[in-house]
C-alpha cells in the first residue's frame, strides 16, 4: 500500500510521499512514488501515485515517451491547463490498466495525485481517479489523500487551512505520515517531500530517512503529547462506579 | 458504518460503542451496538456489532430465543467458555448472513466484538469474523475494534496496554472514538460505554449524549494538545530552502 498526500495553501504547494511497496508480505520494497516532470519553463508537474506500481511505472513511461515524441500528439508540454493534465494522466491510467485487467481485474488500477502549475494559472492539486476523472482539493479542506488515507486523516482536519504556512504544513504532513506508518505496515519510509513555490516552476525536492534526527524528533515530541493529552483529558466519573482499581 | 472497541486491561473489560447507523447518507439513524446479556449468575456477555444492522438484530433475537427455549440447544446459557460463546455468536451470523445472501451478497454479514467473563476463566474479548472464526487481543495490543477501525487507531497502539487503568483506558477510547467521528460522517454519538470488572459478572453501562459536557471538555484539550504538538514539532528546514514565507 501507499500514503500520499498533497496540500495547496496560499504560499504554495506540498507533498508528502511515503516510498514502501509490497506485493504480499513477503517482497516488501522501496519506489519512489513522488515524481516531477517540468517539460517547459512555464510549467512544472508533481505526480503522487497508489495503487499497481507496474501500472504507475507504465503510466510513467508513457508519459515520458510522450514528452519526447516530437509529434502533435497530447502530453504535459502541449496541455494549455493543469486540468487538462489531470485528464491526460487520468487517459492513460485507465489505458495501461484496461490493458492489464484480462490478467489482473482491477487490481491493475492506480491513483494519482497530480499537483503543479501551467502558466499564469494559480497552482492547483487534483486527484485522478482510476475511472479517469478527477477532483480538486476544497477551499475548506485544502489537501488530498491516497492510500492508505484513513489513519492520518485526523490532524489534517483539526490542523490544515490554506491559511497555514509551508513549515507548519510540513510538520503535520510529517505527523500524519508517522501515524499512518506506526498503525499499518504497508507505509513506511524514507519519505519524499516536495515544496512548489508559486511562480518559480521548481519544486524542491528533500528525502527524509528513516534514521533522520527530524523523525526521531518528531516521533518524541509528536508522542509525549498525546501522552500528555491523555493524562490531561476529563475523566468519565459515571463511567467507574465500582471503581474498580 | 460502525466505530467500536474493547479493551481487556488488569482490571477488567472496557467496552465503547457508537450508535450511528446509515443506509445510505439520506437514512441515517441511531441504534444501540451494545449489547449486554447475563443469562445466568455465574455469566455475562457484552456484544458489539458492525455491518448489516438486519443481521445484527436477527442474531440478536435468535440468540434471545435460544435463551428462551427450555430445550437442550445451544445458548450463552449453556456455553462453558467464552470461546463456546464465541463460536455460538459465529454460527448464528454466518446463518442468518447466509439467509440473506441470496438477496444481499456480502452486504448481509455483521462483524461482532464478543467480550465477557464465563465462570472462573479471566474475562476476555474475542472478535467474531462473519465466516464464524474468532481471534483474541494480543497481550502487546490488548485491544479490539471493529467498522471504521483506522481513523482512531494511532491512539490506541500509542497509549493502549494491559496495564492502563479503567480510567485512563476510558479516556484514551473516547478520544480514539472522537477522532474517528471527525474524520467519518458515519459514526457518531451517542456513545455507549460498558465496563466489567472481574468477578462480578456485571457490566457498568453509561451512554454518553452528544451534548454532554465531558465530551465538549474531551474535545477541547484533545485539539488544544494536537495543536500544541504541532506547535513543538521539529521544522524541516531543508524542505524550505526557498523560504517561500
Amino acid at each position: 500500500m501507499t500514503y500520499c498526500l498533497a496540500m495547496r495553501l496560499d504560499e504554495g504547494l506540498l507533498f508528502l510521499s511515503d516510498t514502501r511497496t509490497n506485493a504480499g508480505v513477503d517482497n516488501v520494497s522501496t519506489y519512489r512514488k513522488l515524481h516531477v516532470r517540468t517539460p517547459a519553463p512555464d510549467r512544472v508537474f508533481v505526480l503522487q501515485s497508489a495503487g499497481n506500481l507496474a501500472t504507475t511505472q507504465e503510466v510513467l513511461d508513457r508519459l515520458d515517451r510522450d514528452l519526447r515524441g516530437a509529434g502533435d500528439g497530447e502530453s504535459l508540454a502541449t496541455v494549455s491547463h493543469l486540468f487538462e493534465a489531470a485528464l491526460y494522466i487520468g487517459r492513460l491510467s485507465r489505458q495501461v490498466a484496461d490493458t492489464h485487467r484480462p490478467t489482473l481485474g482491477d487490481a491493475a488500477t492506480a491513483t494519482f495525485i497530480l499537483g503543479g502549475q501551467v502558466g499564469q494559472e494559480p497552482p492547483d492539486i487534483f486527484l485522478v481517479y482510476p475511472e479517469g476523472n478527477y477532483i480538486r482539493a476544497s477551499d475548506d479542506r485544502p489537501y488530498l489523500q491516497i492510500g492508505e488515507s484513513k489513519y492520518g486523516k485526523f490532524l489534517l482536519d483539526l490542523a490544515v487551512n490554506a491559511e497555514a504556512d509551508l513549515a507548519t504544513a510540513t510538520k503535520i504532513a510529517l505527523a500524519s505520515m508517522m501515524s499512518t506508518a506506526k498503525a499499518n505496515l504497508s507505509v513506511g519510509p524514507p519519505y519524499d517531500v516536495g515544496v512548489l513555490h508559486p511562480g518559480t516552476y521548481t519544486v524542491e525536492e528533500t528525502r527524509i530517512e528513516a534514521d533522520s534526527r527530524v523523525l526521531g524528533q518528531l516521533a518524541e515530541v509528536w508522542e509525549r503529547h498525546q501522552h500528555q493529552a491523555v493524562a490531561e483529558l476529563p475523566l468519565l466519573d459515571t463511567a467507574l462506579p465500582g471503581g474498580g482499581g
